[in-house]
């Protein structure tokens, strides 16, 4: 979707023209009840769920959890999945062309915020014609973005599903970004974010950076789990002998080489740039700034009903951040249901199948299914 | 100390020849039995306590811990510090000449373990006439050399204080300490290793590794309460403006500052394939490897009584391997003294002042220093 209209930014950065890459799966109703916005967290993108007719292997980031008959059912919801800007996967981002120089952004692609996607987001709704969704919803960073939706456009969602996310970072996950910015800043290739007139690349800041985030997405114990101290072994005289440390800075240990696998396979596809804005973006995400800090007050305007989701072993945003929104929202004797999860899989949990919290989203959603039909009954 | 016979090491090299930078303090007493050795960790040095007339700013890294009237008190014990081969403060390492080239060894510096480092802190005594160690001490990675010592050298130590240590890495240390090494390896002035030969030192790979290391330093808890998300502001039109948000990839937040300012400081003195070794000595410390993973029958030849010490918010090396450590001892009916202590630092405990922390270890040496009388009365 191209808009012509400038968007103006929190940082009072100004985009001329922009053009949102958006997805839609099921069908919109006829009194448009039963849309939901299904929002991305750092490296996935509008490509919610399903695969393309000339790309099987392309699945959408999130497709167990929407499609026909999936907890998000696409056969009664409407959803949609929006490229944000700033990102790498059609929306206007870094690598497109600056209309003030005809060259791409790079650096120059302004700094956004939560609450600028979220802006960007609600002018895309308004092209749909879609004046209120039935749900907003995300995971880790687009829980984020769900509970801006929350506090900026009360009336515009009757439910905000917030999973695995926060009401801000902590020094410890700004930390993280950080080392991960400081990567890819330094990486020569980098070339103060102009890197694509050169026609290279900062891969190598790019996998460290990706390293750094992943091991923040698994659990302590999922890893010990599945990689511990596996070695993955050498050969000797044309023999594989197990077991054996190579005594070189090569790799070792199966938890390297899934790391670095990790980060290289990052590194190919994901924009430089656009890491560096959407760790900014998390960074910057913290609502109750503008009310000292106190997040029942920056609370106390939301309308909707809410459903949270935290796991028991992420550590990234464990389930005590997901508990002060809960908090707060209660605060404000907000309508709310939260789960905590017992999985052991980390952050990453909100990705992954997990029969449990597949089915507290499935019932939660046939609940928001059940007042769509009423109102449209009514 | 110049040694002038090969050190074979685990690896299979052989250091030819090598010198051993060491520093004491306090009085060997007549039956040589008033000795304790002091294992440092990744960074430190030989130089555990006290000041250089010519350098009084150049303080030891455990000083509070070691001196006269201190915890470990010098007026009663002769306490050695050694640099352990492949460091960067004086003992034989990557700087260093290789005799095979005459040139700096870089990346050609062999290997070297916790055992390798023990081997040849062993040789020392020797040559400094130590039959035996009242106590071998360390936190950390030097914990780990002096659980090493109790399982290589039985008969030469009658103490093993082992201080926020553990009996391996997790697959989560692991991978920390290779994005780490990520981070130096693909820095351009890494240059395989042979960087001194450039007039270059791979500092900003340095950077980003210690920034990384010094994350999981801290705790989650400590950060927060340090920094939070306390912001440096900015300055407009001259008037500092606080609580605002900088827009750009600079330094928004305190924690960036600090954190990119240890990283600095430490790319300006430290060596970056000591940090590659030091790095690859702690992932390979493992010695129940070679018992199957049963770490009591690892332990089970050690004489030594022992005293271990964990801090409740280190992450790095939770309380947990400590207690599997103590478990190990106990099913080997050693004399354990274990101690958890409630401190808020994460890992850095061990090195900062905390009364409780102090009171046991000084406790405990006071019990050593009664047997150390003992002997030199029977």
């Amino acid at each position: 979707m191209a808009f012509a209209e400038p968007l103006q930014l929190q940082s009072g950065a100004v985009l001329r023209d922009y053009r949102l890459m958006y997805e839609t799966y099921g069908t919109l109703n006829a009194d448009k009840s039963n849309a939901v916005l299904v929002c991305h967290a750092l490296n996935a993108s509008h490509h919610v769920a399903g695969y393309y007719a000339d790309d099987p292997k392309n699945v959408g980031w999130w497709d167990n959890m929407v499609g026909p008959g999936k907890p998000l059912d696409t056969n009664k919801f409407f959803v949609i999945g929006v490229n944000n800007l700033g990102s790498c996967f059609g929306s206007t981002g870094p690598m497109h062309a600056n209309p003030a120089t005809g060259k791409p952004y790079g650096a120059a692609f302004p700094v956004v915020t939560v609450e600028d996607w979220v802006a960007a987001q609600a002018l895309l709704a308004d092209r749909l014609g879609i004046d209120q969704f039935a749900a907003v919803m995300g995971g880790s960073l687009g829980g984020m973005q769900a509970l801006a939706w929350s506090i900026m456009f009360p009336e515009r969602l009757r439910h905000c599903v917030v999973i695995a996310s926060t009401p801000k970072l902590s020094a410890q996950n700004i930390a993280f970004n950080d080392v991960a910015r400081q990567a890819i800043l330094t990486d020569p290739d980098y070339r103060g974010g102009d890197f694509y007139e050169y026609g290279v690349v900062p891969k190598n800041g790019l996998k460290v950076a990706r390293m750094i985030g992943h091991i923040t997405y698994l659990s302590d114990d999922d890893m010990a789990e599945k990689f511990g101290r596996k070695l993955r072994g050498i050969v000797e005289n044309g023999v594989a002998a197990q077991g054996k440390y190579k005594f070189g800075f090569g790799i070792d240990f199966e938890i390297e080489s899934y790391l670095r696998y990790q980060g290289d396979k990052f590194s190919e596809y994901f924009d430089a740039n656009t890491y560096l804005l959407i760790t900014k973006a998390l960074d910057y995400f913290d609502p109750a700034r503008l009310h000292d800090g106190d997040l029942a007050k920056t609370l106390a305007g939301t309308k909707a009903k809410f459903f949270l989701a935290s796991f028991t072993t992420d550590w990234r945003f464990s389930p005590e951040r997901s508990r002060e929104i809960v908090q707060a929202l209660l605060c404000n004797r907000r309508e709310v249901t939260y789960a905590e999860i017992d999985a052991p899989h980390g952050h990453d949990a909100f990705l992954l199948e997990d029969a449990r919290y597949m089915n507290l989203v499935r019932a939660y959603y046939e609940q928001v299914w059940q007042e769509v039909q009423k109102k449209e009954g009514a």
